[in-house]
């Protein structure tokens, strides 16, 4: 990409367009290894946190707003490219009738576990086959929250780099490491090193409320329908079990994970490891 | 309604098959006073809560289930209506390409503020201005798992009743009371008995850990991106705050009631009031 670049588009067939509009797809999304991310109050919070689109696109009259012309200056200093196109071409390309006045493309920037330390944050959140976009981006959000490291996703999640998980994280999907893994591979990453790995469980588990937690927790969720695998649970070093005074036997996948997270941040402070 | 009646659908241009299909709609869900709801888990969760459906559609061609028998057989003593049609037609009034085998109507069944009795829960949820009925529905969930009294929706909320908040209720849905209120008419009403109205927030707020919570507690958390008018929060009798050790300053609604609920279910219960 050329240093710097702006152009303007105004055409509906026009390439670029359709290249763009197809980010909303996963499968476009991972062949591309790049996501599209909407709206000023998202694409300042990923500046604020050193995360530039490669290509920005905005309105044609569009309001002006300081924190848009920031913006618009970094991304073609740092060598980006600035699209300018109608709200109609907008509209097509994030599928909104009323979309925002602006749109990034950011790579995605996935983690691998190796580049991951465990030692800047107490808490890490960890969500096993997790399909619904929304959930993963409210634990991106909570995760931000609470302090955590890092969301990481265990066999097949839904995409964080949807568009639904990004608009749920509200920015933390920039703030949030993200590694994706299969079991094996993050149970033997884990056992490396130092991480406690709880799980909200009804088999062999004692009271979420004061349990020994201790830094670095690892806090995994599973499944919205099926929940964690039983061996998965077996290699847990803690199962705890949360109240259920109702006819449902679980929460929410991102609520369970929130309610614990928030347990083991209050035990932490308390108990500093 | 006729008592027991049972009869064969097999045309898609059938006024009934609009009539359901319809239910989907806010508008003529509101207008009917009626919602739909899919799927033999949800609709057996219902008659253990003592609800069924006025009108029960199965498909033809299901496979046979000892509930689904029982559903059938309690809906025509009861003097519902049962009505067989295929597939292709459930999928049209489900508006799922491959919906379960059985749907069922239900009479809206809100209460009014009046009607609750807030006596039998030390818990009850309010959400004020709540846009987005995963939410709702989520609320709902948590609210049986915390063995809440039910959820009072203030102002402008998104239908509890809908497809969306109903799913994500896990069931909820049939065994939370479910009140719908203006402001003022809460705030009277809830001053005429015992009760302790707590929202998070971040003005002239304690510590949400070990806060003074009193039952019955009712837990406000307002409008997704707005939060709560000023003069609701002014009118609690607890603030109460949760850290925040990232970039955002909020959670996910839903999460925040969550964590709140569980907070207050374990102080009440340490020090029961």
């Amino acid at each position: 990409m050329a240093p710097g670049t702006r152009r303007t588009i105004t055409g509906f067939s026009n390439p670029t367009v359709k290249a763009l509009r197809s980010l909303r797809d996963k499968k476009h999304r991972k062949r591309e290894g790049r996501f599209l991310t909407e709206g000023l109050r998202l694409l300042t919070d990923a500046r604020e946190c050193g995360r530039l689109p490669e290509t920005l696109v905005m309105a044609t009259g569009r309001e002006p707003h300081p924190l848009l012309d920031a913006l618009e200056a970094d991304v073609l200093s740092a060598g980006g490219e600035v699209i300018e196109t109608g709200s109609e071409i907008l509209a097509k390309i994030t599928g909104k009738d009323n979309p925002q006045a602006v749109a990034g493309v950011f790579a995605e920037f996935d983690t691998s576990l190796d580049a991951l330390d465990r030692s800047v944050s107490p808490i890490w959140l960890v969500a096993q086959a997790l399909r619904d976009p929304g959930n993963l981006g409210t634990m991106l959000r909570t995760g931000d929250a609470v302090g955590a490291g890092g969301l990481i996703l265990i066999d097949d999640c839904a995409d964080p780099f949807s568009v639904e998980a990004v608009r749920a994280s509200m920015g933390a999907v920039f703030t949030q490491a993200i590694a994706q893994a299969r079991w094996d591979d993050f149970i033997a990453w884990l056992r490396r090193g130092k991480g406690q790995l709880v799980a909200a469980s009804l088999r062999d588990a004692v009271p979420y409320r004061g349990a020994p937690y201790a830094a670095p927790c690892f806090i995994l969720v599973g499944n919205e329908s099926r929940g964690l695998p039983e061996e998965y649970e077996a290699a847990c070093d803690l199962r705890v079990t949360m109240p259920m005074r109702g006819r449902a036997d679980s929460l929410n996948a991102a609520v369970a994970s929130a309610v614990l997270a928030y347990e083991v941040l209050a035990c932490l402070e308390r108990y500093p490891g």
